[in-house]
């Protein structure tokens, strides 16, 4: 019983390398080169193309290559029982909360601004902003979610954070649920977007709800490109509503050269490197899940398909 | 006896309010309106002209506005007897390490580099990263340098500092004295001053201290303008030897418009921001020294003459 490897942006070799390390006789093979597709057993994905997992009539796992499963649910025919986990690797939440973390001081420091100024040699110091007085909200507080709100809380931001459902996270202010969002909203000067992908989450960050932040917010989405309408957060930012957007994922990616994020000047992009998947410290969740399926357990970290995430 | 307050930069206003809250009885009177001199006990100053000092016979402190005292002991005619302090604020230690947090992450995460790229509508994800193999390294470890030692530490950077005196804390590798120094640069990827400015730390940042870092690193000044050679800074960046530099103070302020600083692609300037005095939170000590000083105790935070901070 074999592994399939399939993913269009991690390193084939470099996992092939750290799966062989932890699971000595595993037989892994690469995409396109399976061989016989009743020889597959699990599946390690990002990016299959839709349909394809019904050729594998033994599969019994499809682990996703990252922390988000939409890449996966994006295919309607999944086969039924075969169970679909996610990525929870320690090393990514720290990538993505260090990333969130600088985003959310550069507007916070005004680097956006001083960059402006430095453009236009405009020496002006301005008037300086209070940690105590800067309010951060998360949506989504799953593990990448909680992980960033602890520690823009530990650094001294109020924090508070919103999820579907009721959670409790010492030192952040939680809401939860339809009737929790507009008093978060309300309270909340940086949004950081850290939601799973859903159809309940796909196009959240639209016009209503950046009518709901106070005047001079700012965005971090480092989610999903698909949370955003792009044409409600640009007529935003444009109206001077919304002070300034540091995006990290897109619909589209790469962005195309023709989008008004390019040269908005009030977007700062970065081409999806929030944060990746590393094989050194995501491997060893991974061996444990095909030691698993192979021995005819269930894995760890099943996503819930009726949920989505 | 009357508290004399002169600033370039400081509200006079703000902080009249603040230490006559304090201190109600106060005599509090701001240049060049200060009546008789000899009614002048304590000075609390920013920037005061050279040999103004000895006009006030009574004076018995000069209090610094700021953390740095080198605008004080510019003047070579001190009057001898006086005692000599400067603000421990533990707010503007804060900011302090927010600003120097802020640079050293975002250099981390390649953002002078993802910023070009945005220029130049260009797509490309770098090699990611490892928080936990980027050295960061602070000259000085004074209130300020060891509060952004800690912190950095804390948020994962292998840490480490560098004093005139041997030093101990948790967690950050220190180093002392001349013979310190070599080896702490050999192995700093990201050098931030927070020295005092003094004779023997002018110009330290000079092309037989660039050259001692390894190609490729960065440097974030947010202590004195006169710590740095600018010429050899822009030289070891020309050259390709440092990667950057995040700069906040200058030899001469406002920066001149006609300086390389203001258009140079691997500087990142802010205009002397990253921590300023808060008379809401360093009114506390000025009004405490103001009542020792008064009651002809000695005052708290005192420098030390022959060292010069």
């Amino acid at each position: 019983m074999a592994v399939l490897f399939k993913s269009n942006s991690d390193s084939a070799a470099r996992w092939a390398q750290e799966i062989r390390k932890l699971v000595p006789d595993v037989d892994f093979r690469i995409w396109p080169d399976y061989g016989d597709p009743a020889d597959i057993k699990f599946a390690l994905v990002w990016g299959m193309p839709i349909g394809e997992f019904h050729k594998f009539p033994n599969l019994r796992c499809i682990a996703s290559l990252g922390a988000g499963v939409d890449h996966i649910f994006r295919d309607p025919d999944l086969p039924e029982g075969v169970a679909i986990t996610r990525l929870v690797d320690p090393w990514m939440a720290e990538a993505m909360s260090e990333y969130v973390l600088l985003q959310v001081l550069r507007f916070h420091r005004q680097g956006d601004t001083y960059a402006r100024f430095q453009a236009e040699k405009h020496w002006e110091t301005l008037p300086f902003p209070d940690t105590a007085q800067r309010r951060v909200g998360i949506l989504g507080l799953g593990v990448l979610g909680e992980d960033a709100a602890v520690k823009l809380a530990r650094h001294g931001f109020p924090t508070a954070g919103w999820s579907r459902r009721a959670k409790q996270i010492d030192g952040v202010e939680c809401f939860h649920g339809a009737e929790g969002l507009k008093p978060f909203l309300n309270r909340t000067d940086i949004l950081c977007c850290l939601l799973p992908l859903t159809p309940e989450t796909e196009d959240i960050i639209d016009a209503k709800l950046l009518t709901e932040l106070p005047k001079g917010a700012y965005i971090v989405n480092s989610a999903r490109g698909r949370h955003v309408v792009d044409e409600d957060l640009i007529a935003a930012m444009d109206a001077g509503h919304i002070a300034g957007a540091a995006l990290d994922v897109f619909r589209q990616e790469p962005l195309p050269a023709e989008h008004p994020y390019w040269t908005h000047p009030k977007v700062l992009l970065t081409p999806h490197a929030a944060a990746l998947t590393n094989p050194r410290t995501a491997g060893q969740q991974v061996a444990e899940n095909i030691r698993r399926v192979l021995a005819g357990e269930a894995p760890l970290h099943q996503v819930d398909r009726a949920a989505g995430y």
